[in-house]
């Protein structure tokens, strides 16, 4: 029987590419007919979180409210793909319980290659010490030990990073 | 041509009878088949705004909360029934120039009214000093100038209510 809404949560590194395969999924997903709502960590704390900080507290109390409304958005039949680095295995452990079919996906690429990408700048900032308490540099970042899906970034195309994705998504009867 | 989700914006003094109004309205609906999501405003302060207080500031950031889940949930064709005092009018304002489809519904009754219901007991603690900054007693309430719908639960049973928001609905092509 088909399942009724979904939420992707795109774990990983700042930089490991969870922005680009949320881009991809959604035009993928659309294209199949789904419904589907973004929720992307940076906007998120713009519009639901501004005055939250960086420690582990608040980047917990972050990542709640974004599986709040995840969850809000899957148990109404929409399939929500999230892009935050979620850093802490137990809070992404307690959403899997407490939300609306919780996917894990680990967006997994080195943190060599995520510094290299540096998309937005932060690893340089990091390293000269412009900033404090990046993700992967002096900022825990703990792995999924059991995700529903890995996508090696640095190693596959995004096409294949899709593949995967919709495919579990299909053996699921999720979509 | 049939509009796509909605937003029915319950405002009105603590006791005015929103959260009965909610109930009604969300069992009706569901009855025609509508998909609903309800967004108290108590729970939401607890899941998204822990930490904010009661100033005008801390409100108004705590219904812009509200406004941007529900728009989330209004925009996926989900039809969002809050029930938040949401004292003030340019809030509210600005909320229906930025939301998918925001009805705004004032549930009004006499301040003397829900004094004596005074289901959460929080009037006789403001009187006798207890609490401060309860809305109607020590800190505002801006009532809508034009609302799309106004309910006086003083006045009128709980069905005649309802059957206003209903027939809106039908008229403007929400349902």
């Amino acid at each position: 029987m088909k399942k009724y809404g979904f939420i992707l949560w795109l774990t990983g590194l700042s930089g490991a590419g969870k922005t680009t395969l949320t881009q991809g999924l959604e035009c993928e997903l659309r294209k199949r007919g789904c419904l589907i709502e973004i929720l992307d960590g940076d906007v998120v704390r713009t519009n639901l979180s501004h005055g939250l900080g960086y420690s582990q507290e608040d980047r917990n109390t972050n990542i709640r409210r974004i599986g709040f409304v995840a969850n809000l958005l899957s148990r109404n039949g929409i399939g929500v793909i999230v892009a935050a680095i979620s850093p802490y295995r137990e809070v992404r452990d307690e959403l899997r319980e407490t939300t609306n079919n919780f996917i894990e996906v680990y967006v997994n690429a080195p943190l060599a290659v995520c510094e290299m990408r540096d998309v937005k700048g932060l690893y340089a900032k990091a390293r000269s010490g412009e900033i404090k308490g990046l993700t992967g540099i002096d900022d825990p970042y703990e792995e999924p030990i059991n995700p529903d899906i890995v996508c090696y970034s640095s190693q596959e195309t995004i096409v294949e990073s899709i593949t995967k994705v919709t495919t579990f998504l299909e053996q699921e009867n999720y979509i």
